[in-house]
């Protein structure tokens, strides 16, 4: 299988995990950059995530144009991935989604979202807050045009991971798997970080040395990170589909 | 299929999803307008919805009585659907339910009910809280009769939901597919809000402006309402009974 | 079939709708009186709610000694019902449960646990709890004999449900369908209560009158209830078992 | 069977139980000490609890090295489980876990965890938290050699359960029956406290007789716990792997 059919196969696996795990319901997606041509990007058409096939994702540009003929409908937020791949090179994938105990850090400004377990730290030690309302006025919330897009990746900036205020957050990262486990521990984070609030007393954070150590020691492929992703894709039916890419991968 | 058939069909679907979905459990019910005769609606009679089929809708006026002969017993609050028929022309469509988290905003005065997630904005910037005990005192909190319903009906006036004190909400709208979806995420928004309310500082609710854009763009059909419609239908076993109207329907 | 393999029908529909709804784990149990023999009641034999069958229900008198030569083991805490029918000729039917969300308002004394919400009505106005530690001192906190038993039953007086400090729930009804749907309900009311509460402001409780109206109006075969009974036992699998009395009953 | 044997297949029971009870995802693990050397413990090869079957079972020594040749990659944090065989002669299984809702309690000060429902007894009177950092500075948060374990241990101390700040717990006891039921209403009882708290008022805990009364009474193949045992491996998919060591084990 060629390096793409295989990416294909994960990304469709991602759209699984992602639904099962309720970070996207019939709204949110997730793309992987073209590692043979940087300006292409692999996203579904328009369909709820479980439901996705190899036969619905779409190649599409930076500006988020698909780049073959395409009649049937695509994500009107597909701007966010476009313009997310625009602006930072070293993002090879990238998560747009509603996951609802994310959504109280991005419509209260009173405890900043930071990681305080371990599994958080790959959304690393600040995470803006992106509010369409600042430069765009009353809208419908949603990115849909590629200015919209290029406002969210400059407030995204270095950073894994923008909130966006009422809507949700976006994710970005090195690879599917990364951000699929961003994206699932993410709202972990969030509600670990809001019983801790509520118990009283200092919270520890964790410190930007170990936000860095266990940024360091990550590998999609290590034996603790394919543990996970086996396990996902165990669980919402998808454990067939599983591939390694060959060892020379590492 | 004419186009009652499809409707009832789409209720059938409905039902199920809001099963599905916990909106409802053996309680709370689904209605809509007769298209071809306003002053007619149908609903299911006396039956837990997740087991609802085509034969248990029944036809009634905007009294509440079924047009035709009926021995199987009927809703107690059935009312609720006539009465905002009668006082709504716009009004094509009715959800009652008792999902639980939206129940602390009845109980409680210290923080109205208010869109404060991009998916929450189909409920409207005003939600009132309606109170049977301020018209007709002790009852079992039941809207149990045609005044009962009237009252209700009044309280909602030209919003789209309302609350019911230690009992459950109502939602009107244009359509079937309309009032699953803001009653899906009348729960999200509520649960959002009480989070970013612990959370501390101020809250950013939806502007007025935010709420009109996204109405604006609402389409029961679009490729996005669709999307979730489907996706719903699926996850509560229904997937083989959606049906899309004609195309001139848009 | 006569009344007695009804009833011990509905007790084994009843343990598995309490195993599904979360209301019981591997502990908690319910009885019913027999109503051809008022000093006796029917529970089940140590075993897990959800695995009961028929064959596992004993009959025991009101000290909670079986009627019949038993070998395999009872369990502990069955002394809570022959006490509570001992004391309450009233009462047909008995839960006792740890159902979690119920379980705070037994360790907190700052907010009592009080009807909020109309399916919670049938809780009751109020809800004493009992400690175990007051007359007996260091225990292992089970109602492990007939005394212990008697101290909880004299503390539950004549309300329907009592909580129980840092252990769970009795409660007392009329039949086992009203007992089976107050605890469903029970851990939602104390629920709504909790998050109200955090939503700050005032608080509006059901009146005495409500309550009062609302137990008028109850029938364990109306429509209503029954609607909620069928739909509980075809969610736990036992759809099949579902029989009706017959109709002089009512 | 011998009992290295069944202990095999309790064990491969604990890792589905653990994972359907969300103790557990991808990450977290249990192991046993070989009773006919106690200077062994079995625990599982890297793979997620879900997955595990008899043949991913490795022996491993107190240094947590494994006792045959094995190809496969083992826990990072198998080191947890070696250092407290090896300071706690009286330990006889070791849960290491990430469970969700035990992690607030690790994060912030306010509020210690301590046992508030009687199902939480057996973690015990007193809950130490362990902060690899006051030891080793900047870590990724693993216990990832044997002397991190050594320090883990140390301040376990005589206890039954540590939390790890920003991480997860280890519980430790006397069988695998009673870590599983430990690791099961940890989280129980926290959710059980945070609550109560947020109720306001006085917090009434368990008393030091009580857990002791609790304590006392505890026997892994008593009526009470094996009924907990065999309903759980039911719920997993497990219950025709439950087996009864003979009667003489009591």
């Amino acid at each position: 299988m060629n390096e793409i059919d295989r990416l294909i196969g994960d990304l469709v696996i991602a759209n699984r995990i992602l639904a099962k795990e309720e970070i996207v319901d019939a709204y949110g997606h997730i793309s992987f950059r073209n590692p043979q041509n940087p300006n292409h990007y692999f996203l579904a058409r328009s369909l709820a995530p479980e439901l996705i096939e190899r036969e619905d994702i779409v190649e599409h540009d930076l500006e988020s144009n698909p780049v073959r003929d395409e009649k049937r409908p695509l994500y009107l937020e597909r701007f966010i991935h476009g313009a997310i791949y625009e602006a930072r090179p070293d993002v090879m994938a990238v998560v747009h989604a509603h996951a609802e105990d994310v959504l109280p850090f991005g419509i209260a400004d009173g405890t900043p979202l930071r990681p305080v377990v371990h599994s958080g730290s790959f959304i690393g030690a600040h995470i803006p807050v992106w509010d369409i309302a600042d430069h765009f006025g009353d809208t419908n919330l949603l990115v849909s045009n590629h200015e919209h897009g290029r406002d969210l990746a400059k407030c995204l900036g270095d950073n894994n991971v923008a909130l966006m205020r009422g809507h949700g957050f976006t994710a970005s990262g090195r690879s599917i798997i990364e951000i699929v486990r961003m994206s699932v521990y993410l709202p972990r984070n969030a509600r670990a970080l809001w019983h801790a609030k509520a118990l009283g007393g200092d919270i520890k954070y964790l410190s930007q040395g170990e936000i860095a150590a266990r940024n360091k020691g990550y590998s999609p492929y290590s034996p603790e990170t394919w543990r996970a992703w086996e396990y996902w894709a165990n669980k919402c039916g998808c454990g067939h589909m599983v591939t390694k890419p060959e060892p020379e991968k590492k």
